[in-house]
């Protein structure tokens, strides 16, 4: 038993991320206050010993520093800075800690008006999926002062394992956008390799296989070859989700006036994955985009 | 000491890495006979207990199985079918093991003709670079038929560490491309992603660090990252083998009616590396061709 005294925390949002990241904080013994917006999504957190509160500006109230996971940045504006908003209840000397994958400059902005309140705000996006959502190995890439980043680093070492203080607010969601940049090309990257193999037949799943020892590794290569190989697409990360970051990226870099071909086309082939109605999907299901295009399937028998 | 007897071994192509990759053959404890075009490239060979020959043809008829490691599918028809080439050499029973990274049509075509004189042909081509053939970590994707993969495996061995047998001739190589195809697609990713985050004003080394420990991770983002940030493209794999690569996979695609629109946009990058004059250069060198299109370049300081 430690004697330590743990601030309270609050949390808000208990998607497919949400929920296992806020159970693991529980499970390392922070009290914790939820809000929900549809009651069910809480009830398996109250099981865990978390709090109910009926707004955001409640738990502002109850807890010290709070999480916010939501799926796009109208919601997190909404939760921080909305009618019932966290920003109605938050003490002097608290911390708002965004995980959410939004726009760096609303961050910016929203962090802006919390510091005229004395609150500090963190953007913290995550990497990792729902794996590493439940087994608490996220990576967290962090935006922020270094004394709020370090008094929540505990916190994060409850849900993750590699976490990087990037730089100051926005940084983190800048970092987010890099990493949806370089997934998303690679999953396009893995679904033109395996579809090459399919159609020049060679067995694609040997080929994943020797390529994993080499330098085409990739985490992509590995878990999302994996699943193109099986035609399994269930999430994972959904392609709506992806293409909502995707378009956050491209205004970022329509702003900085910066040309990225690459993200580009691998944003179109996530746009058609959405537009033939598979947003619900694991983004690897820009495998079938390609396959359609290509008119070869793979697994397909080879005459 | 074992008392087992050893094959005698043929080695042809000591540049980058085939040199490497001997030297792991003779002190694994293999009676290596060499030959080179430019007789000083088989110097340290020689040092290391290697004899020399002064032809391919010379070559075969000292070596039971015979490894070729040159440039191109020329290179490896000269010294396969040309005219002091190994052909006019082998022996019944022979094995000819080409490493290079060629065409698989070419690769079935030279098969087929030396299983007409009773040899058999694999191709294995190899990912891991300089420093895996150095370390004997090199990726094998072979072709051929399972008893030439099965008398060739301990060698293979000797040089590397994921030896997958993916299928019949030219199989090998088809996988290789699969290779080239995610690595460039891969560095091209890498480069964009850090690219952004420069622009952005986050510190594209801390979001490196970041985005390794999630599903962003790649052995590229890992080798080639660090070689973006240092601005540093000693080879490694030169950008002008990458195009010969690129090429060769493109050449396939078109004979399949596949179409690669990521593939396609990645080699038009390293034809760009080529064009301004760093064929030379590592194929990350891809960065500086992004680096000058957008007027940003890595490292430099954010005003």
């Amino acid at each position: 038993m430690t004697t330590r005294t743990l601030e309270h925390i609050g949390f808000i949002g208990f998607g497919i991320m949400g929920k296992p990241m806020a159970l693991n904080l529980i499970n390392a013994g922070w009290p914790l206050w939820g809000y929900a917006r549809r009651a069910e999504s809480l009830q398996p957190l109250l099981q865990a010993g978390a709090r109910a509160c009926a707004s955001p500006r409640e738990v502002a109230e109850h807890a010290e520093i709070i999480f916010t996971m939501v799926a796009d940045t109208p919601d997190v504006e909404q939760v921080i800075l909305g009618e019932a908003g966290l920003i109605h209840g938050l003490r002097l000397g608290s911390v708002v800690v965004d995980m959410s994958t939004i726009s760096a400059s609303v961050t910016r902005r929203i962090a802006a008006t919390l510091a005229a309140g004395g609150v500090d705000m963190l953007d913290a996006p995550v990497s990792g999926g729902e794996t590493g959502a439940i087994q608490g190995t996220l990576s967290f890439m962090v935006g922020g002062t270094d004394s709020a980043f370090q008094r929540v680093l505990p916190l994060f070492q409850a849900m993750g394992k590699n976490i990087v203080h990037i730089g100051s607010n926005g940084a983190g969601q800048i970092a987010k956008s890099c990493n949806q940049i370089l997934v998303a090309q690679t999953i396009a990257g893995v679904a033109e390799a395996l579809l090459f193999a399919q159609a020049a037949g060679a067995d694609p799943a040997k080929v994943r296989q020797a390529l994993l020892g080499g330098f085409a590794y990739s985490k992509i290569l590995e878990v999302h070859g994996q699943r193109m190989l099986d035609h399994q697409f269930q999430p994972g990360f959904k392609a709506g989700l992806h293409q909502k970051d995707m378009r956050i990226v491209q205004e970022i870099a329509a702003e900085l006036k910066l040309p990225l071909p690459g993200t580009a086309l691998a944003s179109q082939w996530i746009n058609a994955v959405v537009a033939n109605g598979q947003g619900e999907l694991d983004s690897s299901a820009l495998l079938t985009v390609l396959e359609q295009m290509a008119g070869v399937k793979i697994g397909e028998l080879q005459g």
